[in-house]
């Protein structure tokens, strides 16, 4: 083996070839890699936007879920009327594939921030939530800097607990320091539960649904009284969201999972109306098996996130479960005395949570029948801000 | 608010400033942001490799931990003979950095990856890790056709029950199918035990990290027996470092995560001999506090990684504990009757585990004093393959 030299240069040292190129057989992906069914993404969101429509509710999926601005253009070329963001510089790789209208469905959490939204708001439709007056003041101060207008949504808590303002009477006192600044544009009430959309029995989650919605439509009736209409209602996610757009309570919903689906939502129980497919897979293959007792493959922690629990082994009814993960290893065993995977053999996973899962990666691979189809970049994978 | 235009360019939508630039006071930083504190940081890799030197044990730190050029190059500085890497095409961007010995302590999930570290291996001194004579094979074949020669160490099962053989007798077999391969040079044994790290108590650990020890002794003397010298035995951990230089089995130690340290590494009991202190951090803003039972912070798992459990607020003893992280946001609560943190206010968080969350940053904010010093990137995020 020679003596490394000092003077290599960083040219020496090429890239690997990509993980996949459209055209190419889905069988010669290199792993770990994240697969996007196109067929059941493309039947998911038309289902969604189907049943948004039947309802007369708009969409406005949450690219929080997959920050890829080619999956948001997608939805918005099958009739969305723009997404969510959840963070600020989140919304800036959407904005310069051309998505003009987004939600950072968020209060920010500096007013830095309110500036950058203000500036982009010159040649986009931009709105935030906020929850405090400070927020009101410093979104103020930014839109008269840059000479924009911000949409603003009062967020209001309906029982996650989280963010948002508690009842109508304090929704009101923001509403009102809203009213006066021209840059502002008051639109609405932000009102999501995060908590109700894992509920596993579908009368349980209904019925929680429903009353979260009530909950939201009791401030909107008392902010009518006080004589502040709200012309947009948002909130709601893959969970709830045949049971927010049954609430009438709505005016738009904010689902992201549901066009990739993940085991954590594949274990509520579902009615009939909205089911969604498993489209979003990762590729691991298998890198040791020399315990026997089982195999090791090489997608761990670093490319699924466990925050819902494990990954399934695809498809289901199988004998093979990924039983342990660690930062780059997973280990999978066989029920049943069934057989072991063998060394360089490749599974697919549902992953337990997509929207952490996505932001491990950097590229979606598409595929169609038995064929890469596309590679989307996660433009905003990683922005946090 | 105008109306979006669709002819609007992307150079329209400008990018945030920077979350940090050197010279900058550290309390200017933007948020979520990942902090390295340099002085801390540079005791403990001194500590270790005083550390290393007196027990005569070379150290080659794991890169896997921080996946930054920069923070190896400071490891090689104080004398560490290389670094490892977990997968192959993590090795890139510290080969191209002109870091010119590393071994990757793993197995490769495919014979593409081997023809890449066999290129590499053409001008950088490289190793890898088999358990499997078909990876000998794969080896072999990507060196002869790229002219060049590849460090092999057969991994052996000390106890962990992942990766590695069981014995000196499957050790042996591959040991002699590595040794007819011109481009295939047999460097010792990988013998790495994880799920002793975080056994809490001392003894336990230093009891448990040496019966490993000796485990791997035993097959280094079967081997011996049998003609054949392992000139390397690499493996060992932050949290049983301390037993592996003492054991006198380990010619090389391959720690990470003491550079850093993290809130359940910091959980462990330790012995007075080699203490590492917290030098990484998550800075974190207080983004709603309309709850007023608890603050919200913009730092969820999506920042923090949580395998190893919540994060810990710094500095310790305080009131304010994060109590729940969601995907872009924590709640943190005052414990008896506290103030909570005001609204814009930022916390210091210690990570829960510190790997997993460098790969969810792409930069590395190291300050000293009350000065920002260096931003370095963590090149080789999401380099999964």
């Amino acid at each position: 083996m020679p003596a490394p030299s000092s003077a290599v240069s960083s040219a020496a040292f090429a890239p690997p070839p990509p993980a996949a190129r459209p055209g190419q057989p889905l069988a010669a992906v290199d792993t770990p890699a994240l697969l996007l069914d196109l067929d059941a993404f493309e039947r998911n969101l038309d289902r969604m936007q189907a049943a948004a429509e039947a309802s007369g509710v708009r969409l406005r999926p949450h690219a929080k879920a997959h920050k890829c601005p080619d999956v948001a253009r997608a939805q918005l070329a099958r009739g969305a009327v723009g997404i969510c963001c959840q963070k600020a510089s989140e919304a800036l790789p959407f904005l310069q594939a051309g998505i003009g209208d987004i939600l950072v469905s968020n209060q920010l959490a500096s007013p830095a921030k309110a500036a950058w939204l203000a500036q982009w708001a010159r040649h986009a439709r931009i709105a935030v939530c906020v929850d405090d007056a400070a927020q009101v003041d410093a979104l103020s101060a930014a839109a008269d800097a840059a000479g924009s207008t911000l949409g603003v949504l009062v967020e209001i808590d309906i029982g996650q607990g989280r963010c948002g303002v508690a009842d109508a009477d304090a929704a009101l006192r923001l509403i009102e320091r809203i009213a006066p600044h021209a840059g502002l544009d008051f639109l609405g009430l932000q009102a999501y539960h995060g908590g109700l959309q894992h509920l596993r029995g579908c009368a349980q989650r209904r019925a929680q649904a429903l009353a979260a919605a009530e909950r939201a439509g009791r401030v909107v009736a008392a902010l009518e009284r006080a004589g502040v209409r709200c012309a947009t209602v948002t909130g709601g996610g893959t969970g709830s969201v045949e049971f927010d757009l049954e609430s009438g309570v709505y005016t738009e919903v904010q689902p992201g999972s549901y066009a990739f689906m993940d085991r954590d939502y594949a274990d509520n129980e579902r009615g009939e109306a909205l089911r969604f497919e498993h489209a979003l897979f990762v590729a691991t293959a298998v890198m040791s098996t020399a315990a026997g007792t089982h195999a090791v493959v090489d997608a761990g922690l670093k490319s699924l996130a466990l925050d819902s629990g494990l990954p399934a082994v695809w498809p289901p009814g199988g004998a093979l479960r990924y039983l342990q993960a660690n930062d780059e290893h997973g280990l999978v065993g066989a029920e049943g005395g069934a057989p072991l995977p063998p060394l360089g053999s490749v599974l697919r996973l549902v992953p337990g949570h997509c929207d952490p899962t996505f932001n491990l990666h950097d590229e979606i691979v598409g595929w169609r029948g038995d064929t890469v189809e596309c590679v989307w970049p996660v433009a905003a994978r990683g922005l946090a801000r």
